[in-house]
């Protein structure tokens, strides 16, 4: 049997397979093979975070390989922990699949994964995981951090006069969804898997793969941090609801430029987007920060573009906190996963 | 509008009545709220492990109730924490469920959590979580524990010569699992609610029950820690099975008498299960360990009752790792979730 189902191979025989792919870690001491795992968290805290992505909601089998799932679950989770200015050392992964599902797509899975980490966080390891079954295909990622003895970066902690800065793209995500939905899809609105192939390889590639399998700047939140980010926070549910977010938490305003939001967009304008995709499309990853006035990081940080999105001001007596675009007030608009 | 679904509740407000609800945990320095938690680790480790419970699969909602879902996610994840040794200090936990769930149905989850915790492990807290939506509900957890400065109890540290001892009953989760299948579906095969709550407190409600919301173990790990186990895990899959693992990662022989799986099995038996169920059923969530010759737990830990079940014993040149009962090999089969 060169490729047999979860059902025929077995757990046992599954895991022999899928666990030799994962990457150990540097802080791993008890790995994966007991009831639980043992990390060091050598300055006494650990950052931990949670997020699962499920079939049908978050991801369709025709438009994703199972190596986009394990990379992406990866992308998604890690800028979560460096968003709070850690460096991520570590993670495990909850996998319910069919048992009709090929144990070569769990490699696959687990070879996206291991890519991503290589590409994303050195160092970081898979340390433990349960394996299930399910109908539709869930993926739950638990991910930890190490602050290396500095305090977390919040979303608390935007001042007035700081400016606002984001490494990383917006609305290139929320492009390559759209695009999938209009061009990959048959006529009874099923994900054709050789029409999003080739949209991944045309012009418009760029987009695709920022929605199947991001590149997320991780390593960019310990420098920020290092440099003296005030707040921060993960763009994944869209920047005018991402940025209300920082605001109504510091209890202040964050105005953002047009000029400094096209900047961030420039990638999803150039493939047709509108603005509102830029500002309310989800799943973009890009670090959002502030600054103290005055630092300006450098025109790129961990190979994603730095762009300065606006400024943050002091909030008049009994005005409410919130985001404005170019003085207009910005509605809090994007991913609310009961509402989708 | 009084008990909205989520849909019509949204994630904010839907996050604002949930998480009032849950333990906010002895050690959490940043709790739900931003990208990530921070906890404190103060030995300088923490103790991670994951485990999905999904609808089909693992649970079924006409048995049991949003409160049974909350309390067995903490049970099934806090002994597995436990069985290291350590002492569990908080979780998060990623739920979906689908939109036209009533937000009420989440509240009881979340007092099925604090209640588990209050019971099992004071002190632990919920510090992050993520909710999504899915045609069947998914429940994923990833629990965290304290080494307290001590090496944690691994599968494979049981030593010839020492005697195997279990805390909790065997049997009496499948027992329960058993008689809802056998007596709580209607002619369609789906669970029948009243049915199945006619059972669990009818005279068998101790079976039902300790499938539907365990109370596990969980303080007894730290006190075997103490007492100087030399292997620990938790009876999920199976007795048989568990202590095949123990047997193959330590490289002996499990020996167990059947007196004493008999005495460990009691409930089980008393309701008219066989051996069979207390040797190959799941989900018992008891904890299988072994202990210097010698060395002899109170008849009680943590309100559990101990049963020794047998010895180590030393393989011959060329034996295989494995376990025997009253001297005859016992087949290491129980739970796999690929072929269930």
């Amino acid at each position: 049997m060169d490729d047999p189902t979860l059902h025929e191979a077995g757990e046992l025989e599954t895991l022999r397979r899928f666990l030799p792919l994962l990457p150990t870690g540097d802080v791993t001491e008890i790995g994966p093979g007991d009831d639980a795992a043992v990390v060091r968290a050598a300055d006494g805290r650990f950052v931990v975070t949670t997020d699962t992505m499920l079939e049908g909601a978050d991801f369709r089998l025709g438009w994703s390989s199972w190596h986009d799932l394990g990379w992406k679950a990866i992308a998604t989770n890690l800028i979560d922990v460096a968003a709070m200015g850690a460096r991520p050392t570590s993670l495990v992964v909850a996998l319910a699949v069919a048992p009709s599902t090929r144990v070569s797509a769990l490699e696959d899975f687990a070879r996206g994964m291991a890519d991503a980490i290589a590409e994303m966080a050195p160092g970081c390891g898979v340390v433990g995981g349960d394996l299930g079954t399910a109908p539709h295909a869930t993926i739950a990622v638990t991910a930890f951090g190490d602050l290396r003895g500095l305090a977390p970066v919040l979303r608390s902690g935007a001042r007035p006069t700081d400016a606002v800065w984001c490494v990383g793209g917006v609305g290139l995500a929320a492009t390559g969804l759209r695009l999938l939905f209009s061009r990959a899809q048959d006529e009874a609105a099923q994900p054709a898997r050789e029409a999003a192939e080739r949209l991944r390889t045309g012009p418009q590639g760029r987009a695709v793969s920022a929605q199947l399998a991001p590149v997320s700047p991780v390593a960019a939140g310990m420098l920020l941090r290092e440099l003296g980010a005030t707040a921060m926070l993960d763009v994944s549910d869209g920047l005018a609801l991402d940025a209300a977010r920082v605001a109504r938490a510091s209890g202040v305003r964050i105005a953002l430029d047009r000029v400094g939001v096209e900047g961030a967009a420039r990638d999803a304008l150039a493939l047709g987007a509108s603005l509102e995709a830029a500002l309310h499309g989800g799943e973009d990853h890009a670090l959002l920060c502030t600054l103290p006035h005055g630092l300006a990081p450098p025109a790129e940080l961990a190979g994603h573009a730095v762009h300065r999105l606006g400024r943050v001001e002091s909030l008049d007596e009994g005005q409410a906190a919130g985001v404005t675009l170019d003085g207009a007030p910005l509605e809090p608009r994007g991913w609310d996963p009961y509402r989708a």
